[in-house]
Order: C-alpha cells, then structure tokens, then sequence
C-alpha cells in the first residue's frame, strides 16, 4: 500500500504541493481521544516555515477535520484531515518545468508517471504533505503523553555544529516542544542558524542530524524479525522526504566498539530492570526493553538551491544547466523535526494497539 | 503481519535455534523460475560459520523444500523451505537460562513472552534463523541475475580497518561472490580476521559496517513515500539480527556537506539520463533513478561474549555476573554479509513484480 | 486495516452521514487514466435517492477531487474525493438518539465506540457513505471499460418479483446503465417499484437479490486460496451495508444438482477454451476461465421503518418501542445495484494490477 | 498475500497434494496456549476420508510441529505444522495430465502458472490443504473454547435432505464435535448417507450446505466496512475449496421478507441486552451483537466424478472426453464441516486479538 502506513492504527497521506489541498485519513483510533485543535495549531506552526532560516512560501496550514471527530473526541472512525493550499504561486516553476532538480524528485516522478505527474512545486514528492503527517500526529503525541509516553527531537548537528548530548531526557523533551529551533544549547541554536543563513545568502543549503527520544515506553514491544521497532520506525522515517540515514542507540558508532563495550549492562533495582548504558537506544532483539528509545536520522541538504547545476531536461534529455529560482528552504532540519516526532508516535501508537488491543489508548 | 515481510512476494519465517527446524515459506514468486539447488547450498556456506572467526557450531544447513518447486521449476505456489536443527547442544545454555545476556533478546524475550519463550540458544532471535532468508534468498538472487541485475555486499570496515571503495562495482559484485570473507582488498582481509581472531582470544567481539551495491536496476521503482525504496529496504534490514544503522547513498555524511556538494547533477548520454556523483545512493524521492543503489548498515559487535558481565536474573530480578560458556561468533559481519544481500533480493524482487506483475520475474 | 481495502489499488473511506463530509482516498491507481467527471455524476445520480421509491433525502452528492488528477488525468498519486455533507437535519434523530433501531447498528456502535460514536444519521455506518465508493468507482469502471471490461448489475428479485434472466450478457450491461430502476424486463421493473411504494406506504420497507455480471475478463485473475476471486469479492461486496449473502454461479442452488450437472464442459473453438454451462460463475479454483464473472448479492430489506417495533434504550438497558421519524428508504435495492459495479471494479483492477503491473490499465 | 490471512494473528499455507508435504505457518499467537496434540488429532480424523462416502486414498495426517511450541505450550512465534504426503498415487492422475476435469481448477492453473503447477492430483488447489488448516485450527479452537466460545458446523442440507434446526445451540455444538458424520437428527444423517453412496455408485457426486453457529462471542467485535465480520468471514469461507455461496443469518430468505419481519427486536433482561429474533445472524453493521453468529456456506459437487464428461486437452485444445479414473470423493461436504470451523476460529481469534491485544487468547 503506497500511501498508507501502519498495522492497526494507519495513516494514509495524500495531496500535492499546488493541487487543491493536501491532506491525509488517520483510522484506527481509538474512540475518546480528546482531539486538541489548538495543540495541533501549535504543532502545525513549529514545522512551517519561519523566518529567513525557511522559504518565504507562506502557508495557513488551516486544517479542516472532515469524520471521525465528534463534541471533541475521536469516535472510533476514520478521521480525514483536509489542509488547503493557498500560496501557489505555480509560476515560479514555470521556467523548470522539464528541468530536473538535481537530488530532488523531478526526473524520477517523470520516469515513474510517465509524464502524467503534477509536477508543480514538486507535487506529491513536496515536503508540504508533512503538514498532514503532523496534523494527525497531533492527536497522536497528545494521547501517547496521556500515557506518560513522551516524544523529542533535537537538532544534533547542522552546519558543523553540534547540540549538547541528551541529559534528564524527560525535562529536555519538555523543553523542545517549546523551541521554535529544537537545538537545546542556546549557543549553538544561533551559531547553527547563522550557518544556516550563511548556506541561503550563497544560494546553498545545510543538512543535519535529528536526534530523536522516547521516554515512557514499556519492555516488550516490538517482534523479533519484520515487526522489530528499528524495522517499523525506519520504514516510517525514510518515509519522510531529505531522510538518508537512520540509526538506534550508539548507531554506526557501535561498529567502532568491542562487544565489552557495546553492550549495556542489566542491573535490578526495586524489582524492575534497567541497563546502566544505552548503546542499543531501548531496543533489544527488535523489542523495547524500557529504557529510552534514542535514534538519530541524517537529513540531507535542501535539493533545490539557487546556485547554477548541470542537469538534464527530462522530456528532450538535451543537457542543460539550473538555478532555481522559486522559494525554497535553506535547510529544512529544523522544520523536519516536528515530522520525525509526530511519525514516529505514530509508529508507537500502532505498536501499543498491536500490543494492547484496539482501545488502549483512550482507556 | 509478525514473520512475514512483502507485498506481492512475501517471506515468512519460522523456527528455533534449538528447536526441531527452522525454515521459510517463499509466496508469490512467479512461476517458472529455475531453482538451482547447488547455488543455495553454495550460498548457505558462504552464511555458514567457517574456521576460527566463527562459533564452532557446526551446521550442515540441509534443506528440504517442501513445496512449490516440480521438476527443477517455480511453479507459483508458496515454497517452504525446512532445513532442520542438528549440531544442537542445549546443556551450553543451561547455566545462562535465566540470566540475560546484555544486549541480547534474553531480557526482552522473557517480557514480551511472558516465560513461555524457547530460551535455548536464543531461539526465534538467533542468527540461525537468517540461513531461512538465505536459502529463500538464493532463488531471488538467481532470477534477479538473469534479468540483469546483480547485488553484492562487502566488509566496509571492521576492527578499525577499511576496504577499498567499490570500483567497477559490477565486477567487484562478481568477485565478492567468490569470497568467502568479503573484501576486496586482499591486505585489509587479513587485517581484519586478525582482528577478530585478537577479538576472540580476549574473550570479546567486534563489528562492523557492510556496504552493499545493486546494479542494473531500472529507473522508476519505489513510491514516493511509504513504500520508498530506503523504506523498505531499512525495514527489511533492521529486520536482520545485528543491524543499528541503516544509511543510503552518502548517509550520514551527507548531512555535513552543503546542498551543491550533496546534489548529484544529471547528464544525458546516448539519451539515457545519469548522474556523475551518487552522493543520493540511486534513489532520488524514494525512487530509482537508475544509477546504482548504494547503502551501508552497522553490524553492532555480536553480544554474546565470554568476557565476564553484570546482568540480571530475569525471573528473580537479582543482580549477577555472567561469563558466556558456549559456543559463540566473535564477529558475525563475514556472516551477514549474505544475509543483506539476500534480503535486499527479496525487497528488489517484490518492487519489480509490483511494478511489472506477477510473471515479469520469469520472463 | 479496518477502512481500507485493497492490495495494490486500494480504497480508504471516511465520513459520517451528518458530519462534515464522506469521501474516499483512491490510491495505487495508474498514471494516465482520463478522469470523465461527467461520468460519475452521472453514476451518482443512479445512486442517488429519486422519487416515492427512495428518502426524501436530497444530496447533491457535489464532489471535489483534492488531489492525484492534473489536466484532467490521473496522476498515479492518491486521489482523495469528499463529497460535503449538506441536506442533513439531523434533528430528525434526536428522538432516535439512544433508541436503537432493530438490525441497524446503533446498538452495536454503541458497545464498540463505548458511546463517542458519531450517532446522527447511522454515522459511519450511514449508506451514505456508499457515494463515496462510487466516485472512485466511476474512475475504475471507465478504465476497466476502455480494457474490454464491463461489469452491470440489475435486480434479480424484489418483492416477489423476479427480472427476466441474462441474455446477451455484454448488451444487456449496456442496456443496465442507461436505467435509473435497474430491472431488465419491463412489467417486472414496474411491478417492483409498486411494491417498494405498497411497503413504503405501510411504514416497511423490502429487500431483493442484485444480479452482477462481468464480461471482458481474461483466465487467470485469482489465486488458489484467501485471494481467490471469490474471497476478495466477496469480502468486498460483504463491506456494502445492508449485504447479507453472496454466492456466485449457480450458488447454493448448486448443492441441489449432482456432480455431473453441476460442472462446466469445457470446449474449445478456434483455439480458444469455453465452458458450455456456467454454473462456476467464471471461476475455477479461485482463478477466473475466461467466462462471464455471474455472482449475487442478497440485500435485506432497510432496517429503519416507521412501523412501531420494539427496541431498547441502549443507554438505560430500558425495554421501548420505536417507529422512525427521520426520512428513510422503503428500499435500497436500486440504489445499492451501482455501489456494487463500484466496489467490484475496484476488486477488479487491484486483481489485474496484481497480474500485469501497476502501469497495466493505463497503457 | 496469497496464501496468508488474517491481520494480527495470520495463517500462512503452502504444499501440494502429491509433493512432499503439505503445512501451514500459523503466527501472531499469543504464548502460553497450551497446544494438545490428542485434540489434533481428533479433528484431522474428523476431516479424513473414512468409508465408502469418502476417497479411497488414506493419509495419516502425522503432523511435525517444527517450531514455535516449547514444552507444550505456544511461545509466541510462528508455528510451523508440516504434514508429509505419504499415500500419493501419483500415476492414478497420469491419463488426465492435459484433460482440465472440468469445474476443477486444471484449466485455470495452467493458464495461470504458464504450464509449470504441479499438475499431480490438483496440487495446492487440492482438498489436502485443508489438513493443514484443521491442524493450526486445532490450537485456535481449544484456546477459544478456553475463553467460553464454540463453533460448531452441521450439514444442514445434501442429496435434497435436510437436517433439522440448531435448537439448543451450545449443545447442538457439543453434540457435532463428537459424530463423525455432523447431522443432527439421526435419520437424516443415515439418509444422507445413502444418498451419497448412490451418487457414488453412479459415478456421480454431491454437494450441500453447511451451517455454522458460534456461540459465546462478545458483542462490538469486527467493523462498519471492509473489516465487518461477514467480510472477513466470508473471505476466509470463500477461500476453502467447492464453497460457491455464503449467507449470513436469514441470508437469501431474509429478501423475501418485509423489514418488519426480517429486523431482530432488542430486549433488555437483567441489564444485557438481547433480540428476540437472530434473522441478523448475530451481527449488526458488521459487529457482532452479542447473540449467535449464524452462517451457511454452499458446497458444490466434487467435480471429480467417475462419469464421463466433456472437455479439453489443455495444451493442444483438442476437444476430449474424461472419465476419471483416480481415487475421488462422491461427497466433501462431511470432511469440510471441520474445516469451515477451523477457518472460523482463525478469523475470530484474529478479531478478538485486534480488539484486546495481542496476548488476550492465552490470559
């Protein structure tokens, strides 16, 4: 199923970039949730572009919820969210029309649709459809915290600058649902944004590493094989556009340790279990052992930049050469972050439903 | 769906390490694929521990198929594969039964199965399970082959040692077939299994990471967002025991590389379109843009060691040491090598035939 | 997935019957289909309430197209449609609320959605929300059509009155879609719909048997088990309210004949392979022969009347009786007949997708 | 999928009737189900040919539990059950290699399968498979009847006698786990059986209808579309071979009646909740309502008959007569009786699962 995603709980995305509206279908949801309009506002305006730092396209994002919402709580049924776009200015990529974006999406889309894509603003392939995503991952994060489970990205690094390690992760948690740039150390939040207006003022544009952290999560979910937590979070996380890397715990680092070194140690302590390091970020054989799940994506840099690149036009396949000219972001790790968040509660919601059954999550 | 994996081709997977079988049901293969036995054995010993660098159990790994093959041929039904347990020792276990090994499944397994488990030799988490994939894996391989497209994983670093960059990478995939520990680089080989060796007499393990290359695929597979091309290939190999990191293309290097370095310009030639770097690993918007597919995954160190370590009891919830007695790798990354690459087939194979239809495979 | 349906082209519905909206989110569809407009509206008028024999219900059944069409083609993107919710009183059921009426599903919402259902107007379960399966279907049905595929369906029985049978399969389909009251014979079309009005006019309501057949449709579509053709259209067909038995061929007529009448002769003619009967219904093994798909559809009568019956309140547990006051259908027969050409059409295109690939009902 | 279903708890089958085995992977079970062999047993002896109303060939149906059961209990991963052919003629079906029997699936699993099935007595289309589904059914149905629920199927109807009404339904099912031939009233099973011996005699065969009833199911399990409990059931029902009908509650009988007499009045006594009728056959918009789930599915007439019929070669397609010469069935409806409540048990074990969580079945 190519646009929807999960097992018991499913979210299915659709929309377009310049089309009508964008949006997706949230099903599976247990009933009497209480869905927080404003929260979902406040959710939807941290991953839309602000400030130099972003694309001067200015979206509303106001959000229409079509079913499955009724006096305030979800009613069991499938809740479709609809966003309308409204600053389309299509003419701005009038001029690339056959004109492949290096790294972005253009030629392959051509490839796959036969010419049949809306290929205005990058279409499907727009990073403007996680407004959905983030529109029902509003509901979501909100009734995993009902349940003591809570969800937290920084930016770990971007620019060559690095945030500050996770410390009392809860508390850090707390705090980056309140940053409008998720770096934790203040310094390094305007260093890495002065890089980031460096990258825009020469037409360039950064990438970064997003760290991601889930506290409150039980031992025991998650499957050995297919359904293991890392294999259903990265499936998710590649699923958003710019991710190229995703790794748990001390990631590829691990590769660089001894056994002795790698694993995490178990001690007991008042009858319940914790390992004194996390290298294995939570999970243990694909399944949660109820220490925080950690795990970092690596974003790469906004495809499309205003600097000339040699390219090729995709219907003539004549070589030629590109410098966009729409609005597009420097850097998009900052607005990604809220993405990875509401994905991977999604990805958590599923997994306790499997676990706990259809209702859980409400009771 | 908990041991199955794919859409149009699924594998489902079975067994115990020290159960009476493990094995696969291979499902929506087309029919009329040859299947050559003597390449899956070969393929099985390319999995198979060998010499110093592995754990002395030895495995004949002989497969029965049950089902789904007649006369030499697919014929389109599910083939289930049973390669029964023979070198099995479960006295080794005995000592560990309730003590959980760090890092390992044994603590989580206990929760999630609430002591129901087969705990011998980790049972359904054991490595052992992955000679099912392979044996599947070996008839995916082939028909990929003969429709162009081949697909092959080296040792990229291992012990702090690195193997040369892919070069010609469709020979190097040819001499990567030959090799029993895959690298291509004779000097870093010896390196490395010195490594391991030094890791073993210290009662210790090592890592690594494997790089893994696809060439001849077509342009246009994959979707744009759930069923991406990363989606799915990082699904299916987080799935595999051992893997914490998952990176296509430049990976997590790219994030510090500003967006003109990142892109990767297209050219046309003889109209066919490429790119001259491939920084995008192949995959541009979740789908193939015909250049070849790149990406690397972290092989944590294997955790059972022999080296004493603090864990828990986890049915008392005491506090212990523990010091591994049986037989165990000290590196499984020459091992799983195969693994990837026979799970990457099964990833490739399903794309196709949602792409081309169920009979394309064999035609 | 519980609103969802489908492998490769799949359907996700939403919506309540007095919420904000019903629609539906098409997705796996081919790049390149010409979406006729004109052509669902003129399906949704078949389905839409008409005269004495429906609710006097008005709905413009005003669709919007979000997202996946561009130029007027589909673009291989999801399609998401709504269809705005505007003729709804829903003070009609105030007096209904916790009054469930026998054999509709307010009592069984009720212990499901533990009372957050939306209630009004049956909600989710409202048939309303069949228009939504239509306008995708109209996308498919124009496909398959331009394939050689047609699927019409008339009433076989309602109210003691049988239509004639089959003849000329392929121009009596032709025939079914030009007819608002779907009844091939004439006398019979006019003596049903008396008998809708009689039961009408005494505050009851009557049920029937809708007849689908399907020409056009090549061998070898299905699978041997659970994607038998059988399963997946049945599964489908049983999603439509109000369906309560299907059978295909002869059905469960067919236990009534000895083996040697009920099997199909195969012959052949100018190299190609017929059966002379069809009690099979085109279907062999679960795989489709090459003639006429023939399966029926037993429709209960509406369980929403005016007639005084008993019930109780599903809040208080109290024994009430109820006679319904809303606007409701004597029958729903002849609206029900395009909703299942719909929802077939859909179970269609995902089995030939699944056979010749995604681009396959485009090209 | 094609040859697995169900969602949270799945069956996987695979083998051919004259291959080397026939099994099925059951997986999603909770751990902890105690798994009786002995009652296993007892249902595959049910399902076996036995007599002169059945086939020559005999099978002991010896089944290897290879995984997922450790000291008698399920451990949560998947159960493999292989089941060996042993009694395999396989030169009874040489004459009829290229004759397509006809209504069986020769035809069209050469079609499909491009020539390459495995031909020999309907390989994976043949009645043998079922054995696997009993076997797996053998654990459903012992864990669901520890949870208070019974299903119980009798043959309501072959060779044009009936066989009386389930009266006391929870005895009536208790009663048909013990007869080998499922009637209940004892003249109609012997007349039955006469029936069925006649058609034997004359080289001919019979059909009929089953009738199942489940009693002890909960209300507010399945839902409003694609997932209501008539779909999922009938999709599984669908997928056992020779069933060409199903019908729920009154099903074909329940149009010929006015709403008034088809709609099931609730009551209330001692605070639960009841209908007074079970025209609904236990289920109200999809969702059981608490009272017995009632279903018939059709059986046709083996199509393998004695009795010379006509039909094709089908691969030179000459136009041919055939007279089956193999063992065969005169009659399958008293072996599939089992088989039908087998398939039950995995679609209610897979819904309350959904609805409570995954280790629910075992608590």
């Amino acid at each position: 199923m190519k646009n929807t995603f999960g097992s018991k709980i499913t979210l299915t995305i659709f929309g377009e970039s310049h089309g009508n509206a964008i949006g997706c279908v949230l099903d599976g949801i247990a009933p009497g949730i209480c869905v927080d309009e404003e929260y979902i506002k406040a959710l939807l305006s941290l991953r839309r572009p602000a400030g130099a730092i972003s694309t001067s396209r200015r979206e509303a994002d106001e959000f229409v919820i079509e079913s499955g919402v009724f006096n305030g709580y979800t009613t069991g049924t499938p809740i479709c969210i609809v966003i309308p776009n409204k600053d389309t200015r299509s003419g701005d990529y009038g001029e690339m029309a056959h004109l492949a974006r290096p790294s972005h999406a253009d030629y392959t889309a051509n490839v796959k649709y036969r010419g049949f894509q809306d290929h205005r603003g990058g279409g499907h392939f727009s990073g403007r459809i996680t407004a959905a995503v983030v529109a029902a991952g509003g509901i979501l994060l909100k009734a995993l915290e009902a349940k003591g489970i809570t969800v937290g990205t920084h930016i770990k690094r971007c620019g060559g600058i690095s945030d500050r390690e996770f410390g009392d992760i809860g508390a850090d948690i707390k705090t980056l649902s309140t940053l409008p740039f998720a770096v934790l150390d203040e310094n390094a939040s305007v260093a890495m944004q002065d890089k980031i207006l460096s990258a825009r003022s020469s037409g360039d544009s950064l990438g970064g590493v997003l760290e991601t952290a889930v506290v409150g999560l039980e031992a025991g979910l998650g499957e050995p094989w297919f359904d293991s937590v890392e294999s259903l979070l990265s499936h998710a996380l590649f699923s958003v556009p710019a991710v190229k890397g995703v790794e748990f715990g001390a990631g590829f680092a691990i590769t660089e340790m001894l056994g002795s070194q790698a694993n995490d140690p178990f001690f007991a302590k008042d009858g319940s279990v914790f390992t004194s390091t996390n290298n294995s970020g939570g999970i243990n054989g694909g399944i949660t052992n109820g220490m925080p799940v950690i795990f970092r994506c690596a974003i790469r840099p906004t495809p499309t930049i205003s600097r000339e690149q040699n390219t090729v036009d995709y219907i003539t396949k004549e070589n030629k050469t590109l410098a966009a000219a729409g609005r597009h972001d420097p850097c998009i790790v900052h607005r990604a972050r809220i993405v990875v968040d509401c994905i991977t509660a999604l990805v958590l919601a599923d997994l306790l439903a499997e676990r706990h059954g259809t209702d859980w999550l409400a009771l």
